[in-house]
């Protein structure tokens, strides 16, 4: 676990290099972060030359202890011009971990003769050509892919809108089954692996062991206390493993911070239709290809995945999250799950951030494209963008970008990103973690929504963003999901004690933390050069003046107070 | 001259307000970046209702001298996220002088019933209904204005695109004949317009009189030197009044300055077909409505204007400027001037910056939307943008959006907004302009090309650029044009004299300087507070590392010295 892949584009030049000591614990999102902030000068163009796109795994990485494989990748963000980290599960970082591979940098963009896949193995890492899938669907290309190289590789792809740098273009991981609908959705990653000619990075681990633990005893026992806590976990059992993801709908609706109607409101009337009960019915009912429960990273005990059919029990999309449900859903004013999950698929397989793509949608609502809640016409916008047409392009660009093209004036973004679906007046926390995150507004850089805080107060959501900011930055370096965090009683000890059994140093909770402030001021200090400042951080003024209805606030957290954030 | 008229559109309410001693040589640009610097919160939306937009006449408005009846309209601007002023000729400002109104502030937003127009006379300001004139292009409507108010009034008013919150959009002001083609074009103000529900404001200055002077007989003599020099400089007769600005394309091309097919080069092959050669002849040729010589603000001397007939004579368009055929002409490898006019017609009918709408065309070329150099399929595009299609929509966005939605690398934009036609590499000091100014990439903020320095060399451009940037906010505060500069020679004292006779203070160059130094400052603090900082200070980055293969170069000016600017 201590190998740098280097790949230089233009040259075709492969390189190797070994970690030094001081990386040792380096991983994740503090590796990619660091790598961009030394490596890439904060005012280039993020779709030039001069970007790099990094892939890193997480400090465990190869291990089979229960979430803790994902993938973090890198880059300067095209879509928020700050420097951004996205993670997803899916099998590539494991097998980075068995590969020995830490991190896999994408300098300089192929020169000609159209784009590349990066291959890997225990024997070999090369680049190919990938003429035969340009401009593939993501489903289609993997298909090929595994085709080609085996069911068992691991794939990391872009879609069509990723190849036209369109803005919200993700970048799709293959999960334990082959599915390539793992997604480091956010910043427009995937235009930036487009951007350098990289089709796909196709991972083989054929022939490799699960890498060497400094203390296999140890590491041992405490995998076994990590499993234990999670298998007896109450909420993992109840909620995480049988509703996933879906079960919030519920909470933010009754909280009022559901998304609805472009962010106009907090609740959906239609929400019952759309909640984890009903996902949870439906795929009862439809049974077929249909499941509740499904590892998103292979070994995963909490299964929050699930794969939802069509009435005829045949996949539709696996998995359908929250988010998901929360922007193309209650945002758009759609209440039915198969349209969402169609939907939801078409985005998959165009290579697309659902966040992104969900807000971009409901602005053209806003905008008079379509009517709030006109499912046909929502999933024939999408089809636009398969299409190729101008207003194809619009959506795929994001919700900034088509709102501001739509003459839209309520767009709900920080620094060029959507905001994932939980209203900042309803859940104040995440409010300021949007506004004062590194990168654009992202639950995942600091969730608050159970925090101990009265959600609609101003009063200490600026605490809570940096505790969970600093919480998330920790798991995303770890490799580690936020599920786990839950799952193991937010016992953070035990990742020390994983690092301390795997890396055979002494390791407190103190120790990652201070790896995850450093890697926040790391990223604090690559915007700041970009030309950002604190000043850059706030929210779209229509959440200061328009009331959420369902919790009669506007956001109304002190801007001096949020500028304090990281330099407490 | 001392009224500030106060617009409330979310009530209606009128008032006025006399402008305080402090104010006193507050005017122009000096006087909308105060008022929006003081009042408006710099996070604000700019399309939403805590944004102002203010309309400001110069030092002299209401004087019969040469060149000194500019219009600033200053705003926070949606299209680069900083404060804004952009000024333009016409006669609304000699209007306002008579008036004895500085400024006009439009405050909040319409709140039903459709747009409005704002019509002031000497007996009354008032707001009326002007759904009649929803959506009508500028041309149309500016005739039923005239028509209904009488064809002495002046009128500022916006197209079709400032109602749709197009980002390009600018506001059109008619000139002495009732021409609507003065344009402030630049950072979107007509969205702001559009967005506050105003569609013209319109200025009857009947039965006043030019305002008094405080030392009536020094007035006479100062204007009367002032005359002199302008009637007696030969640069004004043999290329202002002659060529106007078109001259200039014959010079950039020869420095290789002239962007040619999206700023991929600085020279055009056919450049002596768009040159203020081939538009003299032209006119000279076509004789009928055409004119080589036309006055912007009544009373000019130099009239640099002119009107561009077609070959039965009749008026194209005026004025055909050097900017617009620089990015509709070369820089879409465009070399015709009739397609130029027309296409420069239908911007000016819609309502669109023709800087933003040429870059928004060349970088739909680079993305293969249409060829470079096809004249017809240009002219569709922008027939696009009345149809209101979505590629329309992608255009009337601006060059920076329009990139970002299309897929393109290479956008040649300073925070967000298009470069005017001089390349950055083959003049220095106007790339650090670009870099630096308070309002993005706009030659009028810092003009450098008679700056005596080596254009192609790093060396002296960042002191060119603050000198540049101090003269021109100085002549934007004054009201005056950028050619009086060089019709009085530089001798900017016949200004301060200007100020001594009009305001009966002490006035030296230094005094104008200072408050010009003042407004820079200003700017500059409420970019910093809007999020912004000398870092945000850059070119894009294809300008570092592409060379102009006219002058075989990059842009290589020190980063570090064009952070010194503002802080010398």
């Amino acid at each position: 676990m201590n190998t740098i892949v280097r790949v230089d584009l233009k040259t075709g030049t492969i390189k190797t290099e070994q970690l030094s000591d001081d990386y040792k614990l380096l991983a994740g999102r503090a590796l990619t972060s660091k790598i961009i902030s030394d490596e890439v000068d904060p005012a280039c163009d993020p779709l030039g030359e001069s970007n790099k796109l990094v892939f890193a795994s997480g400090l465990f990485a190869g291990q089979t202890v229960s979430c803790v494989n994902r993938l973090s990748i890198g880059s300067k963000s095209p879509l928020t011009g700050t420097i951004k980290e996205s993670n997803a599960g899916g099998s590539f970082a494991l097998k980075m971990g068995r590969l020995g591979i830490r991190a896999i940098i994408f300098e300089k963009i192929v020169s000609d003769g159209g784009p590349q896949i990066l291959y890997l193995s225990k024997d070999e890492v090369k680049l190919l050509p990938a003429n035969e899938y340009t401009h593939q669907t993501v489903y289609d290309a993997a298909t090929r892919i595994r085709n080609r190289f085996g069911e068992k590789v691991g794939i990391s792809l872009v879609g069509p809108t990723g190849e036209r740098l369109s803005l919200a273009a993700g970048i799709a991981n293959t999960d334990k089954d082959g599915r390539p609908s793992r997604y480091c959705g956010r910043g427009g990653l995937g235009s930036v692996m487009g951007s350098k000619g990289i089709k796909a990075v196709v991972i083989d681990d054929d022939g490799t062991e699960n890498p060497m633990v400094a203390n296999e005893a140890y590491f041992k026992e405490v995998k076994k206390e990590v499993t234990q806590e999670i298998v007896n976990n109450e909420q993992v059992a109840n909620s995480f493993t049988k509703f996933g993801t879906a079960g919030l709908v519920k909470l933010t609706n009754s909280m009022g911070a559901l998304p609805t109607h472009n962010f106009s409101k907090g609740s959906f009337e239609k929400a019952e239709l759309i909640n984890g009960d009903e996902l949870y019915r439906l795929i009862d009912e439809r049974s077929g290809e249909g499941a509740h429960s499904h590892a998103c990273m292979p070994g995963c005990l909490i299964k929050c995945s699930n794969i939802f059919p069509d009435e005829q029990g045949k996949e539709i999309v696996g998995p359908l999250e929250y988010e998901t449900i929360g922007l193309i859903g209650s945002n758009c004013g759609i209440d039915s799950l198969d349209v969402i999950s169609k939907i939801n698929y078409k985005c998959n397989n165009l290579g697309l951030d659902t966040i992104d793509i969900g807000g971009a949608i409901a602005v053209a609502m806003e905008a008079g494209v379509i009517e709030f809640g006109d499912s046909q016409k929502a999933l024939e916008l999408v089809d636009e963008i398969e299409k190729d047409t101008y207003i194809g392009r619009i959506i795929a660009s994001g919700g900034k970008r088509a709102g501001e093209v739509l003459g839209v004036r309520r767009i709900p973004a920080c620094k060029g990103q959507i905001m994932p679906a939980y209203d900042p007046r309803a859940i104040k926390g995440l409010g300021v973690t949007y506004a004062t995150s590194t990168m654009g507004a992202d639950h995942t850089a600091g969730q608050t929504i159970r925090a101990q805080v009265e959600h609609t107060s101003p009063e200490g959501q600026v605490e809570a963003s940096r505790e969970a900011q600093l919480v998330n930055t920790m798991l995303d370096i770890c490799g580690v999901c936020f599920f786990m965090a839950s799952g193991i009683k937010k016992n953070f000890q035990l990742l020390a004690n994983l690092v301390e059994s795997v890396y055979g140093v002494k390791c407190k909770v103190e120790n990652l933390e201070a790896i995850a402030e450093k890697t926040l001021a790391i990223e604090k200090d690559f915007n700041n050069r970009a030309g950002f400042s604190d000043a850059s951080d706030y929210l779209p003024q229509f959440f200061y003046t328009e009331e959420n209805p369902d919790v009669k606030t506007v956001f109304d957290v002190s801007t001096d107070d949020m500028r304090k954030i990281h330099n407490h």
